[in-house]
C-alpha cells in the first residue's frame, strides 16, 4: 500500500535524534512538499515538483497544512486511578505539600487508589486518556509504574501498559519506577523496600515479560538518596533496564551528576540543575527531559532550559501527566508552555517533542524524524507552518494523524 | 417550550454580579440537582427531590455532570486580520518590542491588515473563532475595535461585530477602542487624532447605529496619557458610551486611579496596580478585569490578583484574545492559567468568568448567574464538579451549551 501526501504547505524535516541544544534552533523546512509512504515507512519526501508519481497510491491532500513527525510524550504517569482535585484547590489556597499530606493528600491517595484497582479498571481508565492524546497528535507514549509500591501492584501497572499496547494504535513504552517513593509500610526502612523491588525474581520477570525497557528512580531529598538511587539503577541495568532519573526537581543533591555517572539515557525534571550536572550529562550523552507543564501546574519556577540548550544538551519535553503535579495530558499545550515560560522557540520545542523525545526512550531509529526509512508517524496540522502552530497557543491544530502509515485520527 | 435538565452532579449556584473579591471564594453548590427552563429563562432550580415535574417538557440528562453558567469573555480583540507568528518567535528569541517594531512588527502589522480587509473578510475570519469559543462554553463575548485607527476602519470593525451578532448564537458586545494607539499618520499629534475619533458626527453614529456600548482607551506611557485618556472617556460618556480602560499594564502612570475618577465600569490588565488604584476602583465600583493569558503569552509577571481579591474588588477574567499579545482564544485555558499562575481557586475563576465578567459589560441582570429569571445560558460539563474542571487543565470539558435555553453545542 503506497500513500502519497501532497499539497503540504510546510514539511518540517526534523532529523534523527538526539540533537544537541544548539542545533535545535534551526531545522530544514520544505514548502510545497510531498511525502511518499510505503508499508508504513517514509520512502520519499521533497518538493512536490520533484515527485515521480507512484503508479498506484492512496492520495492524502494536506490542503496547505504543515506536516511534522508524530509527537512523542517521553515521560508520563498515564496509568493511574482516582483524582486529586481537592489537593489542587488546597495548594492554590496556599497550603504546603506537608500540610496537604497531613490532611491525607499527596501521592498516598494515588497509591491507595492504585492498590484497590484491578488491571481491567486501570485499562478502562487509561484508554480514554490515550485516545485523547492520540487526537492531540501524540503517537508514542512512555508510561511509568510507581503508584503501586508493592511488587504485585507495580507489576500490575506495567501489565496494564502491556495490555494497552494491544488495544490502541498509540505506541507505548513501559518504565519500572517502583522506586517512586518509600511506601508507608517501609517508612523507616527504605533499603528493605529496595530489597523487595530489586529482587532477582522481580527484575527477571520484568525482563522476561518485557514489562519495561527502563528503570527510573525519584532521586530527591524526600525520596531516594544518591546512593540508594545508584543501587536501584545499577541493579536494574544488569537486567537490561536502561537508567532514567527524576533528577534535581526540588533540591540539588547531585542527581543529574549521578545521571551522568550511571550513563542514564535521560534525566528528567532538572528544575535545579547546576553546571556540574550539565557537564556530567553532556559527557554521558543523556537527554535532558524537561517537564514545563509540571512547574506550570504547581506554579513554581521552570527548569533553566536555555542554559541546557546553550550547553548543547539534547533537550526533550514531556507532559509528566499525573494526578498530583501535572494533570495536563496535552503535549501541544505543554509545548506552548515551554515556548512562553522557558523561552524556547517553536522549532526547538518541536525537535524536543519528536527527535529528542524519541532519543529519551531509545526510539530514535524508528520515530521522531522525517527521514527515508523512518516509521510514517506523521501529523497534518491545519496551520500553514509550525510557527503558527505554537503561536495559536491552546488551539487544537491536528487535522490528521498517521501511525505507521495508517490514518488513525481524522479523514483523508 | 419547557426544558428540564436533570441528573446534575453539581449545580454551581453563581449569584448575580458584581461579587466582591472576598465573597468569590465560596459559592453554593447543589448536588443531585435539576433546573427548569421556560422561554429561554431559568424558572426553577434546586435539589432533584424537590422538583415538581413540569407537565410537558424536553428532558436533558446531565449524566452526573457539573452545570455552570455560560462563560463570558469580557475583554477581547477577536475581530482582526492577519497573524503575527514571526513576532512571537522573535520575542522568544529575546528581541524587545522596540526591536520588533523597528523590524516592521508590532500593532502596525495588524493595523495594515485591518485597513485592507473588507467587512465581509473580517466576518469570515471571525466566525470560526467565535464558533470555537462557543464550543469551549463561551456564550457572550465583548469585542473591541482598535486596529483600524481611522474613523472609517474603526467603524468597519464595529459593523463587523454588529453583523456577526445576527449570524451566531453567541452574544456579542461592542466596545469603541479607537484610542488604542496613535496611528503612524498622527505620530506627533495625538490630539489631532483624538479630535477625529471624538468628533460629534462619529460618536453620534456609534450611538445611533448601536455600534458600541463602551468606550475604551489604552492609558499607558507609550499610548495615551492620563489627560488624553480622561478626555476620550469623558467625551464618549456624553454619547452614552460607558468608560473602560486598559490600565496599569506596563507602567504605573495612574490609570487605575483615573478609572475610579471617571467611574469606569471596568479597568483591565492591572499588572502594575498599586494601593491607590485599588482604593479608587473600590470607591467607584469598577470591575478589575484580569488578563492572565496575556501575561502568560508574553512570559511576564501576572497582575497581583490576590491583592485585589483581598481588597474586595470584584475581579473578572478574560482572554484578551488578540494577534499580538494573547493569541489564546480559550477562556477555560485562561482560567487554568489564573488558577496556577495567580493562585486563584476554581470557584474564584468561575465567578470571575461569569457573574463578574457580566458586570464588566453591564449584563449582570441577564447572564452570568444561576437565578430564577436569568437567561438560560448554561453549560453541562463532563466532570462531576467544578474543582475537577479546572484541575484537568487544558482538557476540553464542555459537553453541552445552552444559549437562551436552546442547545447550541452538543446533543441532549
Amino acid at each position: 500500500m503506497t500513500i502519497l501526501i501532497q499539497n503540504i504547505g510546510e514539511l518540517v524535516v526534523v532529523p534523527r535524534g538526539p540533537i544537541g541544544g544548539r542545533s535545535m534552533h534551526t531545522v530544514n523546512t520544505i514548502t510545497k512538499a510531498a511525502i511518499v509512504v510505503q508499508d508504513g515507512r517514509i520512502t520519499w519526501f521533497g518538493q512536490a515538483c520533484d515527485l515521480q508519481y507512484p503508479d498506484e497510491c492512496h492520495i492524502i491532500d494536506a490542503r496547505g497544512g504543515c506536516v511534522i513527525p508524530g509527537l512523542i510524550d517521553c515521560h508520563t504517569h498515564s496509568v493511574f486511578a482516582g483524582t486529586r482535585e481537592g489537593e489542587f484547590v488546597k495548594r492554590l489556597e496556599g497550603k504546603s505539600y506537608a500540610q496537604i499530606a497531613e490532611e491525607g493528600g499527596g501521592i498516598r491517595v494515588s497509591v491507595e487508589a492504585m492498590r484497590s484497582a484491578s488491571c481491567e479498571t486501570l485499562i478502562e481508565l487509561t484508554l480514554p486518556r490515550l485516545r485523547r492524546m492520540l487526537q492531540g497528535g501524540v503517537t508514542t507514549v512512555e508510561i511509568k509504574s510507581g503508584y503501586g509500591l508493592t511488587v504485585d501492584d507495580e507489576l500490575k501497572m506495567l501489565q496494564a501498559v502491556s495490555q494497552l499496547k494491544a488495544l490502541k494504535p498509540i505506541e507505548l513504552v513501559g518504565t519500572y519506577l517502583a522506586a517512586h517513593t518509600t511506601p508507608r509500610e517501609f517508612v523507616d526502612q527504605p533499603e528493605a523496600y529496595l530489597d523487595l523491588i530489586l529482587d532477582d525474581a522481580v527484575l527477571s520477570r520484568v525482563r522476561e515479560e518485557k514489562l519495561a525497557e527502563f528503570c527510573d528512580v525519584f532521586c530527591e531529598r524526600t525520596a531516594f538518596s544518591i546512593e540508594q538511587s545508584r543501587r536501584v539503577l545499577e541493579t536494574a541495568k544488569r537486567y537490561g533496564l536502561r537508567p532514567k532519573l527524576h533528577a534535581d526537581q526540588i533540591t540539588q543533591i547531585g542527581a543529574s551528576v549521578l545521571a551522568g555517572e550511571v550513563g542514564a539515557i535521560s534525566a528528567d525534571h532538572l528544575e535545579t540543575i547546576h553546571d556540574e550536572g550539565i557537564a556530567a550529562m553532556a559527557r554521558a550523552g543523556s537527554v535532558a527531559v524537561l517537564l514545563p507543564a509540571c512547574s506550570f501546574f504547581l506554579g513554581v519556577d521552570q527548569a533553566p532550559a536555555r542554559r541546557m540548550l546553550e550547553a548543547d544538551l539534547p533537550v526533550a519535553i514531556a507532559t509528566d501527566f499525573n494526578p498530583g503535579s501535572s494533570m495536563i495530558e496535552s503535549l501541544p499545550l505543554t509545548l506552548g508552555i515551554a515556548c512562553t515560560q522557558m523561552k524556547m522557540t517553536p522549532t526547538e520545542v518541536l525537535v524536543a517533542a519528536t527527535a529528542n523525545a524519541a532519543a529519551a526512550i531509545d526510539r530514535q531509529d524508528s520515530v521522531g524524524a522525517i527521514e527515508v526509512g523512518m516509521q510514517a508517524d506523521l501529523l497534518i496540522l491545519d496551520v500553514p507552518n509550525h510557527h503558527r502552530w505554537m503561536y495559536e497557543l491552546g488551539r487544537p491544530s491536528v487535522r490528521l494523524v498517521l501511525k505507521k502509515g495508517k490514518i488513525v485520527v481524522g479523514e483523508a
